[in-house]
């Protein structure tokens, strides 16, 4: 997979990694840097939900009845196709930034790692709704799902409630997506202080962009 | 393609056509007719909307914001698989008949006849989506787009309003799709008088359910 010919000009990077990373801390901070250092837009998302559509999708998808792992699938395609065509491209298109708390390795992970889907089906089904448009860079914060904090308030949702053994097999996936494409993927320990996860990402971006970190 | 082995014991039949071409009378019609007849369950349901979460969809597709057309693909793939796993595939396990008004040949019908889908790529979609259950019988209620009631009240929803045009490409795809099914597909003039046009119907049933019409 190759980054889609419909970017030329801007720049688009997601974040994965289990729930509890760091993932949407890290992305604001680097938005912040990224707002300082260059003069440039910066866009800020995430999936699911991205979008108002995205965000009705994302309430059935993981509070509303139960769904059987086609119609999950096809509901997280639904939103990203849409975030993809209704935000993230044109916004690449302007010559952007975008930075994304998940992206299609989320499916992957989730569905084909955790759950009973094949990874090929599920890949070529993202890889449709998305129009093959894949980040330059993808910041995998992995951390050892024993060193999730615990979440002392409110209900948990479907995918938080699923158990350690899901978890494990969502960060082996995670970790196995990485491994096969090296050139888009760092691999972070998210268990590092803020600051240092914070610094290491910079100096990943840094070169892309052709400024100092 | 052929009806999925899933399907041992019920008889699944979808009606098509255009809107106003009398598919959800003709549906009530037969539906009342095989509940006199047969000693079995009759479901009757529809896409999209045929489920609660369908329900929903059907507004965002219908009625919600601009989307483009992989994501009304999308839309109408996660109604359907949804509709699939959690009412038709259940009914025909247990036995029943079930009557559905559109299926996914409307998806294609619309979307590869009337937009820019490929039709490959439309038809691998919906497959996947309901995991390959295709109807055993599937009656196309043809009718001259100009021959269409007026709709005299109301505001017209996106379909509705998308032009003469639309409408007589996506009844030329409808019936080139039947063409390449014909064991499938019944095609029926849908300007014939209501009862003439049930009549047709019940007489390509009766000898797949063992009655007489």
């Amino acid at each position: 997979m190759t980054q889609s010919s419909a970017d030329p000009a801007g720049l688009f990077v997601s974040f994965e990694g289990g729930d509890g990373a760091g993932k949407s801390t890290q992305l604001a901070i680097l938005g912040d840097w990224l707002g300082e250092t260059l003069h440039r837009e910066v866009v800020r998302t995430r999936e699911p939900g991205g979008t108002e559509l995205g965000r009705t999708l994302r309430q059935l998808v993981l509070h509303g009845e139960h769904v059987d792992p086609r119609t999950e699938a096809l509901l997280y395609a639904t939103d990203r196709a849409h975030h993809v065509a209704s935000l993230v491209r044109p916004a690449l298109e302007r010559g952007a930034v975008v930075l994304t708390d998940r992206y299609l390795d989320s499916s992957l992970a989730y569905q084909a790692g955790g759950r009973e889907l094949g990874m090929t089906e599920l890949r070529d089904l993202q890889m449709w709704a998305v129009g093959g448009l894949i980040p330059r860079m993808t910041f995998l914060l992995d951390l050892d799902p024993v060193l999730l904090p615990q979440r002392i308030t409110g209900s948990l949702d479907r995918l938080e409630s699923a158990g350690a053994d899901f978890h494990r097999r969502t960060r082996e996936t995670f970790l196995a997506l990485a491994a096969d494409e090296p050139e888009r993927w760092r691999v972070i320990d998210a268990s590092a202080p803020v600051d240092a996860v914070a610094a290491e990402i910079r100096g990943h971006l840094a070169p892309v962009l052709g400024v100092t970190s």
